[in-house]
């Protein structure tokens, strides 16, 4: 499809119903990021919808996980948005980044550094022709500016939404756990450098100055990422359809709400502005009794107790070598085991394995009988183990994963494994340290009894800031309007250069006063003694 | 009394009541700021009393506002907190402060600061005394750290809480509105200098250049105040009683919980840590029915309605050709004006202007007669204002007052005119201005309904992390560690100089490279044509 400016392009919007009941409830216009940033999405658009919002989201056909059809929601179906990436792409990636792994530390940290850069660069590249396409359709862009939304819920990973909130001067709140690239992670408050590890680092709070380093690094390269490589797909759209000096970062920051799927238990403590409200965890809830079958197997395992093992939704299987390792270390322990695997099964597989393709995960960690979570490290697998108190060996695979599981374990709560080069002893090991070392469930029971200890639910409050930001269209008094400010100005760097200016004035003029008035002295003074 | 360090001192404590009560209740040591601080702390306490904690209070028995007995708690009256300043201090330093401000900017800036300077310095002094009085006394330390207490709440304008806190080893949680000097204002998150504006700077969030270099001015001056006056009179006590290395400012850092007495819709947006709970405006509450004699004047206003004027309760009264003025405007209004007032009766005196010596401001406030309030622009009237959505005629005398009413007229809800030179008809227009001009009500009544509209009032906010703190016997997972870092590496000044160094030896090594090769090629190349 050819992008033809001025005239409108016929966009397929395969459904297209404008949000309609009680004129009390409010249409949300939802634009969601696919993959496991839906799955929390589609839990706050549950709530909404049962609270008696109007959802309308924007999706592509071909969309992982995003049904088209669904009870809680009037779809958009953008042929724009539809792209040929399938998850087989994450099991391409997972491939490239444990053999990077295996490489050492800088040459990994080059390799996946290009690679990560090398799909943002490719996603922005399709999400920005999708933009500019939906964009010039001015039929389109008429039928939605009609809808009257009251608001736009979105990720800001998906730019897209931003850019409808802007075009359509809408209030906008993000559901947000990391912003992909750039300064954008420094875009809700200040973040020194210093206490706050930048994502994909696998550095904490607490870093040593050869870390200060490497984070610093992280941090230049992350802020060249964001100008070299989020920025220009976008930049013609801009030009075209926003007001001059508009730039994807800008937008992003007028955000009224930030719904922070952060926890301080879980979370590195960090400066926010007063528009994040931190909302980790709030899939979290209390588990339902297994089916007649589990429930049987579970028993079965007796005083050992569960492990429970999932490796999440978006890696459909790990290299076989690994698979074998790990099955044949489980086969050692007297504990049961159930396994969410698809896959060939295991030839090392024990009789204490229970291989399904889907399982209860919240009500199996919740589970009396469950005694550790071996997990990729997902953020929502994450605070379920809190919420349920078990402690986590981690095996992380991509993203993300590596930071979520390095926050668990210097808590004490986790131990984290190298899958690149994991061997059967040593998973064997850390899993018996999990299970043996009463440390490990004390300190995740003590970070339950945190994360659970709070004056209202994480999911009420997402939903009363959603709803606040609608009554009051929209929440400007909480953020700053300091990122308006040009750079040397918002670091005070022009202030300071015409201090020290001033200063370096002053004493240059004070020290030649004093140098002349010494010269006329001691002449006179040789004049007298002449 | 004689400071004789080893041999303990007998304090003279009057009442010494260990706390008792059910052991399921908490034992909380409350450490108050007297003055206005005081009647904010007492809101919670009377709370806390109910909820059913054992509360005990330290004061003096030369206290201004904090009473020796109390329903709600048991007071430790400490002899070495009593001094000689009582509240005719403040009205020397109105004085003082009202001729610094006919003398224009510049000179009245320096003479403000001076005047703070000396005070900080003065109570500082004072203040460590005491604390090294109590401290070396090792009958009444072991007295105190015998009576088990779960908590220290205390104001950190106090310093002599944070000591016991981190004395006795004890959770701490601040119930503060803005610390005096120094760093400490920059105690809970990074702050830009570019868009927070320091306490009394009288500037916004929105500042030109000229505005940031006075503020940067600002923040140079209270970091030096900060080192020269607050530290250096507790660092004796700081070497004999605390760990090597330890601050006033880095104890300071080391609170569980801040109860900011911030709200947004009054206080510009600035990052804070995830242990500062926004509890601003948690004094207010609906009102109640007025006296049947102030009801029959408020409603003999008619049409016209009421103005409350009120300049708090530390300045007894105000210069008299002032208070003149003021009264010979009120007579040429048609509305009736309720004048909390402590002295000579004014001769322009109109029939329509009642002086009461007290009035009940809350219910006056939110009485639906009143139109406009008068005050000098504490943060208590200025909250309750808010909550009432009543526009404010700004009086500001002293300390904040100056900030906290710009906060509202830049925001459209409130005037400010200048007290020192004030005139009748100066008065006379800001105050029709605000009577007659519906966009001052508007506007407060809008930030009235963000003010109220709130998940969780203020005060159960407040209740809720201070029992948060003594269940879980701190918070520290909701603080960052980073102040302990020397200031070069907290602002990554370390890794910048190596990472510069570096990058500069490069480029001067692949320079010189170049140039040896340059030159070598030349003169091979000269060899060659010759």
């Amino acid at each position: 499809m050819a992008i033809n400016g001025g005239i409108p392009l016929v966009l397929a919007c395969c459904i297209w119903l404008l949000p309609n009941g009680c004129d009390s409830s409010s249409r949300i216009l939802v634009v969601p990021l696919d993959g496991s940033h839906w799955v929390n999405m589609e839990i706050i658009l549950k709530e909404l919808h049962s609270r008696g919002h109007n959802l309308t989201v924007m999706l592509s056909a071909k969309s992982w996980y995003i049904p088209v059809k669904s009870p809680f929601y009037t779809s958009i179906v953008m042929k724009s948005l539809e792209d040929d990436i399938d998850l087989t792409f994450y099991d391409d990636m997972l491939k490239r980044n444990l053999k990077y792994r295996k490489m050492g530390s800088f040459l990994s940290f080059i390799f996946q550094q290009w690679d990560l850069t090398s799909m943002f660069a490719m996603g922005h590249g399709i999400l920005s022709k999708a933009a500019a396409e939906i964009f010039d359709d001015q039929v389109f862009m008429a039928q939605l500016r009609d809808a009257k939304y009251d608001l736009v819920l979105t990720d800001p990973g998906l730019p897209i939404g931003v850019l409808f909130a802007h075009y359509l001067n809408l209030p906008m709140v993000f559901n947000v756990r990391w912003i992909n690239i750039g300064d954008s992670h420094f875009t809700f408050a200040p973040s020194p450098v210093s206490y706050i590890p930048l994502t994909l680092t696998g550095l904490s709070d607490r870093m040593n100055f050869q870390q200060r380093i490497v984070n610093m690094i992280y941090y230049i390269i992350s802020v060249l990422q964001q100008h070299l490589v989020l920025d220009p797909p976008y930049r013609e759209l801009l030009e075209r359809h926003f007001p001059p000096g508009s730039s994807m970062l800008s937008m992003q920051h007028a955000a009224d709400i930030w719904l922070l799927r952060a926890d301080f238990v879980f979370e590195f403590p960090r400066p926010t502005m007063p528009n994040v409200v931190y909302v980790g965890g709030f899939q979290c809830k209390p588990s339902k009794p297994l089916s007649a079958e589990l429930e049987e197997f579970v028993q079965g395992s007796g005083e050992h107790g569960l492990i429970v093992m999932s490796l999440g939704t978006l890696i459909s299987s790990l290299p076989q070598e690994i698979t074998e390792a790990i099955a044949a270390a489980f086969a050692e322990l007297p504990q049961r085991v159930v396994w969410r695997y698809i896959g060939v099964r295991p030839s090392t597989l024990g009789n204490n394995t229970l291989l399904v393709e889907w399982f209860p995960q919240n009500d199996l960690l919740g589970h009396p009988k469950t005694k550790a979570f071996v997990a990729h490290g997902g953020t929502n697998g994450m605070y379920e183990a809190v919420y349920h108190g078990i402690p986590v060996l981690g095996l992380p695979l991509l993203f993300d994963q590596y930071d979520n599981v390095l926050r668990l374990q210097v808590r004490g709560a986790a131990r984290v494994v190298e899958v690149a080069t994991l061997t059967k002893d040593e998973f064997l090991d850390a899993l018996r340290d999990i299970l043996e070392n009463p440390s490990y469930r004390n300190n995740m029971q003590r970070l339950s009894r945190l994360h659970r200890d709070r004056s209202m639910s994480p999911m009420d409050s997402a939903i009363f800031w959603i709803e606040y930001v609608i009554r009051h269209k929209g929440a400007p008094h909480l953020r700053t309007e300091a990122y308006k400010l040009p750079w040397y100005s918002y670091h005070s760097l022009d202030v300071a250069a015409l201090l020290l200016v001033l200063i370096g004035t002053s004493l240059w003029v004070s020290f030649t006063v004093c140098r002349i008035l010494c010269c006329k002295f001691s002449s006179k003074k040789k004049q007298k003694q002449n």
